[in-house]
């Protein structure tokens, strides 16, 4: 969703590519050839083969100034959007994962549960503190929309079936909202065909 | 050891305060006012607070371009810098957290070693993936050190109680010795008192 939302955003050339999983949850031949770790996704970009949503996001961010989806290089606010990206992607969505998928997590089955009720708290902590932090401010850094709020959008959607939805705390909804209405992200929801709620479909 | 690296690295004018945790893992209020979450490390920069060390080292790196710690925004070269980087920060960094803290991740402690079991193997595949990619290259992005190479020093000199540890893999051990001769990382190393093995220390 962040990688395929910035690409959209920064009016970039581009072709989506499903990639299926096998019941064992393994990619084609073909997609471990371009990354052989077999994770999701995969940008292509002329000699370039990137992985990493957070780094691709950056990449695009980079090749696409005029869209200013990151700060000037070297401006605070530009930390701030590293600081967010990163908070996001090694903190909130490995809880997430952990959260979603305990089984990758542990050698015991009979761990899975323990695993699950530390991490549906740990998760509720985060976005409670990503509500927070949205109580002042329009976007996570700066004073547009950049790749971090493209990422926590993402994140955001995801944890929709968390205890209270991670969308129910009003700061959050009200940047789900904002974010939706940027047409690079409309555009990435119409491609992928996702489903969105009611309150949300009202305003989409 | 990443974040302070880079800067010894930049030759930026930098102090280092050390952060003492209480019994409880818990950071003083002085800290706390700094860094509501309590997380290590935060760097000061005039009016910048900015916590996350994969997002210091890229604050570091932007701050002194001479210093050469990222490749030019725009070459393809610091995309893989931001690849490597958030790799390391999103998945092999929590891999290690939850193998050595396995009580952080789950509510039930009897599942403790299952976690622990786990992490083992994940980590372990992660050090020979990093450890095949460095067999044909002296860094892991580009032709000269960069901020990612400074955090996967820090992580392999963290997984030194692994088992196998993570430089007994020959390209990493390698590659940890060449990050080993970089003056800032010199410097690093004795202004925090860290050891290293005596096959290190006979480099150093």
């Amino acid at each position: 969703m962040a990688p395929h939302a910035a690409l959209a955003e920064a009016g970039a050339d581009y072709e989506l590519v499903r990639v299926e999983l096998d019941e064992n949850g393994a990619a084609s031949a073909e997609y471990l050839a371009l990354n052989p770790w077999g994770r999701v996704p995969t940008l292509v970009d002329g000699d370039l083969v990137l992985t990493e949503s957070a780094a691709i996001v950056l990449h695009v961010a980079d090749r696409f100034p005029d869209a200013r989806l990151v700060p000037l290089v070297g401006s605070p606010e530009r930390s701030e959007v590293y600081r967010w990206l990163v908070y996001l992607t090694n903190t909130v969505q490995p809880s997430y994962l952990r959260w979603r998928y305990p089984e990758r997590y542990t050698a015991d089955p009979a761990g899975e549960p323990g695993i699950v009720a530390r991490e549906a708290d740990t998760l509720r902590r985060h976005f409670d503190r990503l509500d927070e932090q949205l109580a002042a401010r329009s976007w996570l850094a700066g004073d547009e929309r950049s790749v971090a709020d493209l990422f926590l959008f993402m994140l955001t959607r995801w944890a929709r079936s968390q205890e209270p939805a991670a969308w129910e705390r009003s700061n959050l909804r009200a940047h789900f909202l904002r974010t939706l209405e940027r047409p690079g992200v409309r555009r990435m929801i119409e491609e992928q065909g996702l489903e969105l709620p009611d309150w949300a479909l009202a305003r989409a």
